[in-house]
């Protein structure tokens, strides 16, 4: 049990889930939950697996800087403060189980799935569903499935949606004008005990696609997942870039 | 060059196009076209083939049956005349590059997508697009997808999956009166020269699950698929009851 910093009267608790890159601890207010970011690293599902370092305090701010905008955007998020180097504060949510994606340009998955050369234009903004069950590989899905499964309904995926493209604007012009495209992103919701549809987990290099606008030099975990080298430099390269 | 039966102005063309089940011809009139009903069967994206005796005959009979009623029933579709055993005259359609499968119960692939014993229930019908590319194994896609590399519209989509909910009512009442269960199936849809989105391609057990509402001994292609034996003998029994 120590102190959490910043919040004189939070006490950390019990962890109560350990993912790939955060372990997420109870505090004593029920409502609140403490996120302790880690530098591991992984891939593919898990079979790649590493760590960047200083991952978890870099990703720690990203994330905390996006969540006070989006915020200031009128986006709910989960997001209370950043109390210690690697630790926020947030509101506990039940997450929803799907992974939302949001892609500008053709990238990753979807570009190998349609056939598509990486960087290619697309005549629309896409949404993605994923269904997050690790077994299963986190597969694609669309709204009906999510349905068909109970993993949601068509009223809250609309919501979700309608946030995301929320956040897309934001975040897009956000970045550009710091000379940086967002290309594409994951986002996961959850509710709060109050059933608050909120924006959970993170938003920073680990699940975004960032290119420098002017050389297309990836700044992002892509460089982890496919070796690319100067993975921690670019993690710094986009907290400067936030901070300038 | 024959005389096309039923139709004695029409004359057989060239070969348009050999699919896995069919082959097209061009006539006489450049806005029809001869749809010749093969024996051959294949599944897994070609992976297993094979010929199932007399299908071509069955599904030309079924598949007329099954345009009939639906035309009868507010959908628009490319069939005009069944002129021989093997031989239908259809509208000349472009195809819309999506397969639009529609599940009333889990089944087939998106059963061991999402983790689902076969014959779940569903909380809601599923409409499902995939890509139609062989190269790329026909991948599942969202309307976004459709969209966003230019193979449909929103508007498109929408129409096309107005016109599979009312397939879907249609078919799912006719066969359960014929003590059968509609599982799920799969459609094709082409614009016709004058630009008219219809149903084409075929509706058959080759592209439904059809599974006897007594016993759920299936009636498909299934049996093909999966080595289960007769056949033959269950596209018979779907031709049997729907002449019932």
């Amino acid at each position: 049990m120590t102190d959490a910093k910043g919040s004189p009267d939070l006490v950390r608790g019990d962890e109560l889930y350990e993912g790939k890159a955060k372990k997420v601890f109870s505090t004593n207010d029920n409502d609140l939950v403490i996120i302790h970011y880690k530098d591991d690293a992984t891939a593919f599902n898990g079979e790649k697996k590493g760590a960047i370092e200083d991952k978890g305090i870099l990703n720690n701010k990203i994330a905390a800087e996006i969540f006070k905008l989006l915020e200031e955007n009128g986006v709910p998020t989960h997001f209370i403060s950043r109390i210690s180097d690697r630790d926020m504060v947030c509101r506990k949510v039940r997450i929803i189980p799907l992974e939302v994606i949001v892609r500008n340009v053709a990238a990753g998955s979807m570009a190998k799935r349609l056939g598509l050369a990486e960087g290619s234009e697309l005549k629309t903004t896409v949404f993605e569903l994923s269904y997050k069950d690790d077994s299963l590989g986190d597969p694609l899905i669309n709204t009906h499935h999510a349905v068909a499964i109970g993993a949601s309904t068509f009223e809250e995926v609309d919501q979700i949606f309608g946030y995301a493209a929320k956040v897309n604007e934001v975040l897009s012009a956000f970045f550009l004008k710091r000379g940086i495209r967002l290309i594409d992103f994951k986002l996961e919701f959850g509710r709060t005990g109050a059933g608050e549809l909120v924006l959970a987990d993170e938003i920073s290099p680990d699940t975004c696609r960032f290119w420098d606008a002017e050389t297309n030099e990836k700044l992002d975990k892509d460089r982890f997942r496919r070796d690319l080298g100067n993975v921690r430099e670019a993690y710094v390269e986009i907290l400067n870039r936030i901070d300038s």
